[in-house]
């Protein structure tokens, strides 16, 4: 770790071929490492509004490269941009207050069994992490988006492997980044950008790279999480990769409200042609209500669909609804299976609980694109035991009506999901302290959410220091707390006032 | 998950050739669950301590049993249950605290980019854990453990495969702990007890479970890790595989006090017959010192080795040394290879800085036993230099004098580390807040801890609720606060008073 060679901050070249791209970068990445990890909470705030500064002055131009390469459309992209930094901005505050350290000083206590030294617990910045952009979110979740966010926040330099949806955006915002961060004074190599399947695969089992963050497919996160997990040296893969993210609605909660139920479901999984990780793809509502042909009515008053994000994407989402189509016991309410999938136009699928029952790994698989699946149940009971058996699952939603008891629905869903809702629908993900974004697998493969102020803890790994003396410790293990973040001390939380 | 078979709480059967004890256990400990992951704080906490009460009352019968079976001694013993009841009851407090829980309330934000929901995070338990006993802490680190507690304080059923090397103490710490939960009134199947290597990998691979526990060797842990990652779900598998512990002492530190760090050093590295995990396996001394020859001095005056915990255990050991003592370069210092290791008599080896250089994997193979090596560096950097290819540890120690500038080998330290210390030796790892038991890659597999109250993040998911009714959510992420835990409310953390 002290031989390594300097390369450029930024490397940026096709497919690595060569594997040479991935070599500089994280070179680069390792001697950054050595500046970052020791670099202070107010740097590292600094360089993170920096970046979003940045990106904020090059609006007008990212956002019409992203409309070019994803469809995605201005509104949609203008408001991605902004929670974009906006994420980027909160994840300063978060390094600034200090809490995510979690700092714990034990002084020394002999009458303890066995005897207790002086012990101070810290968390320290992992080291070089790739970051894997997604097609559907070319800013949120790509070069400049929550896992590079978390990572550069935690002190972690990153290298970012483009997704192929957006090559011009992603090297376009890749260099903005890097000149934001140089300008900042963040040390050479802190960010690096590398594009092609080759490339990434490289990184994942690069001996530099200490941690993966992965937003993508079922299939391919698997190959890339059993190559991180088969290393000599296993590394934390950070990856989100399917969700059906279920949804109950009560025999009360229709008879208030069906139309209001309709239509909202029908926005929320037609919305950005239905390309959403949190996308509500099956829905399980009371026998013969006919709920599934008020979505289909609902659909129909949705505004035209916007063209998928790719043709791999369309592909797959049309090959997808053709299985469970097919399926005896499924029935199309909506839309056209075979024509209208590559356009992204609205499908709605219907089926009953006991079809569900007979095959649920089948029906429940997720078709990422603008689809849903109304399972029509006689009981709650039934519905519970099929949603059970969905497997891990970003979200679960329950409608109910307010003097409804829900807590035997809410039980199942949270042990399904890791965001339960009780209104609205799962489609928007707030960026705040409180947010879990990450559940059972498939939906995530760790314990840890990839959205919100703790995913840093994801690019973090505690040390202790055993009776250091002061001028050798960490400012936020000191006993003075210079920087005035929460401290634990001997057990007992404190927060300094003002803090 | 709502159609599973009851079971008896503990199923004790050797080998498990049928996997059915297995399949009983994990029966059991998911129809557990349902109630564990309901139950309240003040519920987990009185059954963490019935437990230690209970192996308190035992305390005369299982010291005899461990001492019949692993030759440790009384006095060690003795600390050794002390130090697993103390570590029972502070995961009751820490339970009863509750900032484990992460509990944090967003309150709504129309404001924000994408608008915000009322949103309320906690952590949550994950379900039924395997845990694997060590044999070389039959109390601390076997059925009642670390694992066992931090997994119990978190609401996770437990199911502890037993070690081979104390078959007897195992069954009957499981019987005493499983009538003490069930006179708690803990629900049946929260804790199971299986036997045999076809059990433990069955264990693993067991759909209930969740995730697994685990102290011992590189080898069999490599094994296991694999299969828990490569389930069709992978799990978590928190291991604690090896680490070789290296010390660095500085030539002021030497100049005052050569013969209180030799002895020091020679106490630390044959304690319990060096069966420990922190067992300082390698230190780096400054060339011509003359301090291995000191350490042998010293570990001549030390009393009598005891008999190592299995056969297999001073089979690898001698073979290891065997291996070591063989290489070009190395010398043997005190101690005889062949003979003395199955006895675990101590074995002082010397070398140098520049023939680890050659091999450094090799060289910091981990030898479980009495050993050390003496390492004899030209300059600071160079001992860095070869520290650093060492690999992850538990521990790094440098020994210093007060006014050196230590700056650069302790970033070096914490690098490679996750425990640093700055006086004394790595054996004895106190049970606290601050504590922080596992390093980088061999050291343990994970980010997380497997000593010290923030074990417990191990066995804990988080789950978000969205615009949740205040009936709906569980009391510690209510507004009223009933509990009085410490909560971040919209970005700010608050410890009641009291708290």
């Amino acid at each position: 770790m002290t031989d390594l060679t300097t390369a450029p901050a930024t490397s940026d070249a096709e497919t690595g071929a060569t594997g040479s791209p991935v070599d500089a970068a994280a070179a680069a990445a390792r001697t950054a490492f050595a500046a970052t990890v020791a670099s202070t909470a107010a740097e590292r705030a600094a360089w993170l509004r920096a970046v979003a500064d940045a990106l904020e002055a090059a609006r007008d131009e990212l956002v019409a490269l992203a409309d070019e390469e994803s469809h995605l459309g201005p509104v949609r992209l203008n408001g991605e941009l902004s929670r974009t930094t906006n994420q980027l901005r909160l994840f300063a505050d978060a390094v600034l207050e200090g809490s995510y350290l979690e700092a714990t000083i034990d002084h020394v206590d002999p009458s303890a069994i066995p005897p207790r030294p002086d012990l101070r617990r810290i968390l320290r910045a992992l080291g070089p992490v790739a970051v894997f952009s997604a097609s559907n979110f070319p800013f949120a979740f790509s070069v400049a988006g929550g896992d590079t966010a978390s990572a550069l926040a935690a002190g972690c330099p990153v290298i970012v492997k483009g997704h192929s949806a957006h090559p011009r955006l992603s090297a376009r915002t890749a260099e903005i980044v890097a000149g934001a961060l140089a300008a900042a004074g963040a040390p050479d190599g802190i960010f690096g950008h590398v594009t092609g399947r080759e490339a990434g695969v490289a990184l994942v089992q690069h001996p530099e790279i200490r941690a993966v963050g992965f937003t993508g497919s079922l299939h391919g996160g698997r190959i890339l999480f059993d190559l991180a997990v088969g290393r000599p040296d296993p590394i934390p893969f950070y990856g989100e990769l399917s969700a059906v993210n279920p949804v109950i609605i009560t025999q009360a909660a229709l008879d208030a409200r069906a139309d209001e139920l309709a239509s909202g479901l029908a926005g929320s999984f037609t919305l950005g042609a239905g390309q959403f990780c949190t996308n509500p793809g099956v829905v399980f509502v009371p026998a013969g209500s006919g709920f599934a042909e008020r979505v289909a009515t609902a659909v129909g008053a949705e505004p035209a669909a916007v063209p998928m994000l790719t043709d791999g994407i369309a592909s797959a989402f049309a090959g997808g609804l053709a299985d469970l189509a097919a399926r005896d016991g499924v029935r199309l309410v909506a839309g056209s299976v075979s024509q209208q999938a590559a356009t992204g136009s609205a499908v709605v699928l219907g089926t009953d609980a006991a079809t569900v029952a007979a095959d649920p790994q089948a029906l429940f698989a997720e078709c990422f694109g603008p689809s849903t699946l109304v399972v029509e149940y006689d009981d709650v009971d039934q519905a519970l035991d099929a949603i059970s058996r969905v497997g891990g699952s970003l979200t679960a939603t329950v409608h109910a009506e307010p003097d409804e008891d829900v807590a035997e629905i809410v039980a199942v869903l949270t042990e399904i999901a890791g965001r339960v809702l009780f209104a609205g629908w799962p489609t928007g993900v707030a960026v705040s302290w409180a947010q879990q974004h990450g559940g059972p697998w498939p939906s995530t493969t760790t314990i840890h959410t990839s959205v919100g102020m703790t995913a840093i803890r994801r690019f973090l790994r505690p040390v202790a220091y055993q009776d250091a003396p002061a001028h050798a410790l960490p400012a936020e293990l000191r006993d003075d707390n210079p920087l005035g973040i929460p401290q634990r001390v001997d057990g007992v939380l404190v927060v300094p006032s003002g803090a």
